[in-house]
C-alpha cells in the first residue's frame, strides 16, 4: 500500500508545483487519510517542495494508535508527534515549510478556520499562503480497486446487518432501539463503526431524509424506513430501504412505493461514464415531480461516497460536471407526506462502462416492498 | 425558558456593542444552541444592531426538527429556513446585516473557515468583519441552575448505565461490545445519546485516555477502564472508572490504583472558587510525578463540560485563569504503563463555595477498587 500513498502525494505535489506553490499543508481529516493511510485526530500533512519525498511530514498532536477507525500511517512517511505543549500542528508545519526554504504554502481554505489561518500567518510572516482548493477532493473522486474493495466489504456488512434485523420482531420496538441494534450488528460483522448516524423512521416519520430516531414505537400498518451504512477501513457506504409493517400494505402505500422505486431505478439506470450529474438527478426528479411530489424533494438525490459519507460528485439540479467510471455514488430519492409518512430507497453503486456490465450495485438487499 | 435565551443574546449584543461591532454572526453549533435553544445542522444566528430584538434571526438550511438532539428553537426568535438553493446561511446572514444598515459584523474566526469568511466578504464587500473571539464561550463558562439540572440528570443516567454493566458478566466480552452496550443503556435511561464515543479499555489498553474499543476480550486479572457519559438536552457529562477482573487484584494493581485515586482526590479537593486552574492540575500531577509517572501524563487533567464535552476552563499546567462557582469540570488523572495497563478515574463536579458544601460531585458511582 505504501506506494499508493506515495503516488497520491506525488500527484498532489505536481498539482501544487504547477499552480506555483512550493509546499502544501493538508488538514482536512479525510484528505490526510487519503494521502497517508491514517487520520490521527488533529494530524496535518506537510508536503515540501524539493520533490525528494524527504520533506513529507505528518505532524500529530498525539501518537497515532493504528486503530482501524483512524487507520495506519504509511510507514514510508516521516512522522512527528508534537509535545503536549506543541500547539497547533498546522502552525508548526508552516514553520517547518519556512525553514525548508518554501516561499509559498497552499492551505485548505475550506477547512482551516480564520483563526488558524491567522496563526499560521503570524508564525511564518514571510510565507505566502495560497488556496489548495479542492485539489485532494478531486483526486479522491475516482476510486482505485483497493478502495472499491473496501466499499464492497462495507456494503456486504451493511446488507448483513439489515438482513438480520428483518428477521426479528419489529412491532412495539422504538426507532432508537432499532437504530442501536443495527449499529451493533454493523460492528458485529466487522465494521469500524457506523458510517453515519443510523436513521430509523416509523409511521409519520418514514421517508424523511435525516430523521433522527425517536422513542416512537413500530405499529401495525406503518411504513418503516431505515438508512444505515458501515465504515470499513474508513470507506463508507449507505443503504436505505422502506418496509411496511403488517400483512397487507394499503393502496396509497403500494402506489407511493412503486413511484419512488421507479424514480430510483430511473436514476440508477442513468448512471454511466460521461453522463451529466444533473441528468441522473433529473431522471428521478422528473418522475416524482410529474406525480405532484416535486416541492418536498431533497435538493440532491444522490452523492459520492468514499472516505466521507457525502463527497463529490453531487447529483442535483445545479450540479456541474459529468460522471466518470469507478466513481461510487448513492441514488436516494424519497417522498415524505406530512402526517402520513413516506418512502425512501437508497443504494450505493459504482459507475461502470456499459461494456463492464453497467453500474455495479454494492448494496444488494431486495427492493421489493416487504411486509414484515 | 425563552427569557433565558433572550437575556443571553442581550448580553452578547452588549459585549459586541462595547467592542464596536454593530452586528454579530454566531456559527459554532454549541454557541448557537446556547443562544437560541437549538442547533439545527448548519444554522447560524444573526444578531443585528438596533437593540430591539426584532433583528435577531436564526438562519437554517433545513427546517429544525425539534428533536432533543438538536433542541427546540426559542419561539420568540425569528426563524428563516433557506430554500434548497439558498447557499451558505452565513453568507445570507451577512447580506441581511448589510441591508439592515450594519457597517461591522463580528464573526467567530475560530469556527468559520477561510473560504466561508471570503465568501461573506465577497457577498457584503462594504461590511467590516471583526472577530467575535470567544465571547459566547466565556458567557457559557458559569452555568445557571437549569443547566446544572441538565448536567445532574445526565450524570444520573450515566451512573445508572454503568451500574447495570457492573452487574453483568464481563469476562470474555469484547471492548467494542461493552461500549455499545453502555451506549444502549444510556439511551434506555433517557439520554439524547452518548456525550462522546464510549471508551472501554481492557488489560494492556486500560488507563489510556482516548482508547477506542477494540476486539480484545476481557480476561481474568485485567484492569478494565471505562469512560462514558450521557448527553441530556445537549448537556454532557463524563465518568471514568477502573475495575479489576477476578477475585484478587495483584499488588501492583492495588498500588497504582491507590496512587491515581489519591491524585484524583487531591484535585477534587482543590476545586474552589478563586483557585487557579493550574493549581487543580498540579494537585494531582505532583503526586503522580513524585511516583515516577510524570512523563506519560495527559497535557490536561480535567476540563469544563456543558453543551460541549470539552470546553473551558482547562485544568492544565499552562492554564490561565481561576475557577468560579457554578463551573462544572471533570477531574480525570490516569496512569498507563505500556504493556501492562493502568488506571483512570474521572468525575464530573460543579465548583461550589465552601459555604455551599464545596465541590458538588455529579457522578456518584463508587471509586472503591471493585473486583468484578
Amino acid at each position: 500500500m505504501s506506494q499508493v500513498y506515495a503516488d497520491r502525494r506525488g500527484r498532489l505535489r505536481d498539482r501544487c508545483a504547477a499552480a506555483g506553490s512550493a509546499a502544501a499543508l493538508v488538514s482536512r481529516p479525510a484528505n490526510v487519510r487519503y494521502l497517508t493511510g491514517a487520520s490521527p485526530p488533529g494530524a496535518v500533512l506537510l508536503l515540501g517542495g524539493d520533490g525528494t519525498g524527504d520533506d513529507e511530514v505528518l505532524l500529530c498532536p498525539h501518537a497515532p494508535t493504528g486503530d482501524p477507525v483512524e487507520g495506519r500511517v504509511d510507514e514510508a512517511l516521516r512522522l512527528t508527534v508534537l509535545p503536549p505543549s506543541g500547539g497547533d500542528p498546522a502552525v508548526a508545519a508552516a514553520g517547518l515549510a519556512r525553514q525548508a526554504g518554501a516561499d509559498t504554502l497552499a492551505v485548505e481554505e475550506r477547512h482551516l478556520s480564520v483563526a488558524r489561518y491567522r496563526a499560521i500567518g503570524s508564525a511564518a510572516p514571510h510565507l505566502r499562503l495560497d488556496d489548495l482548493g479542492t485539489s485532494v477532493e478531486q483526486e479522491r473522486l475516482v476510486k482505485d480497486d483497493e478502495e472499491i474493495t473496501c466499499l464492497r466489504i462495507a456494503a456486504e456488512i451493511t446488507d448483513q446487518a439489515l438482513g438480520e434485523l428483518l428477521e426479528s420482531i419489529l412491532v412495539g420496538r422504538t426507532e432508537r432501539h432499532l437504530a442501536l441494534e443495527l449499529e451493533r450488528r454493523l460492528v458485529d460483522h466487522g465494521a469500524d463503526g457506523p458510517a453515519f448516524p443510523t436513521s430509523v423512521a416509523t409511521g409519520p416519520h418514514s421517508g424523511r431524509g435525516r430523521h433522527r430516531p425517536s422513542d416512537r414505537r413500530v405499529e401495525e400498518g406503518d411504513f418503516l424506513s431505515v438508512c444505515l451504512g458501515a465504515s470499513y477501513r474508513g470507506y463508507r457506504c449507505e443503504i436505505g430501504r422502506t418496509f411496511v409493517i403488517g400483512t397487507t400494505p394499503a393502496d396509497w402505500q403500494i402506489e407511493l412505493y412503486d413511484l419512488v422505486f421507479a424514480a430510483q431505478r430511473a436514476a440508477r439506470e442513468a448512471l454511466a461514464p460521461g453522463t451529466a450529474c444533473r441528468d441522473v438527478d433529473r431522471a428521478a426528479r422528473q418522475l416524482l415531480d410529474a406525480a405532484g411530489h416535486g416541492d418536498g424533494l431533497a435538493p440532491s438525490l444522490g452523492h459520492g461516497v468514499g472516505l466521507e459519507i457525502e463527497e463529490d460528485p453531487h447529483l442535483s439540479p445545479s450540479a456541474m460536471g459529468k460522471l466518470d467510471a469507478c466513481v461510487p455514488v448513492t441514488v436516494e430519492p424519497g417522498v415524505h407526506l406530512p402526517g402520513r409518512g413516506g418512502v425512501r430507497i437508497d443504494d450505493t453503486l459504482v459507475v461502470r462502462q456499459e461494456a463492464d456490465g453497467g453500474p455495479e450495485l454494492l448494496t444488494i438487499t431486495t427492493k421489493e416492498l416487504l411486509a414484515l
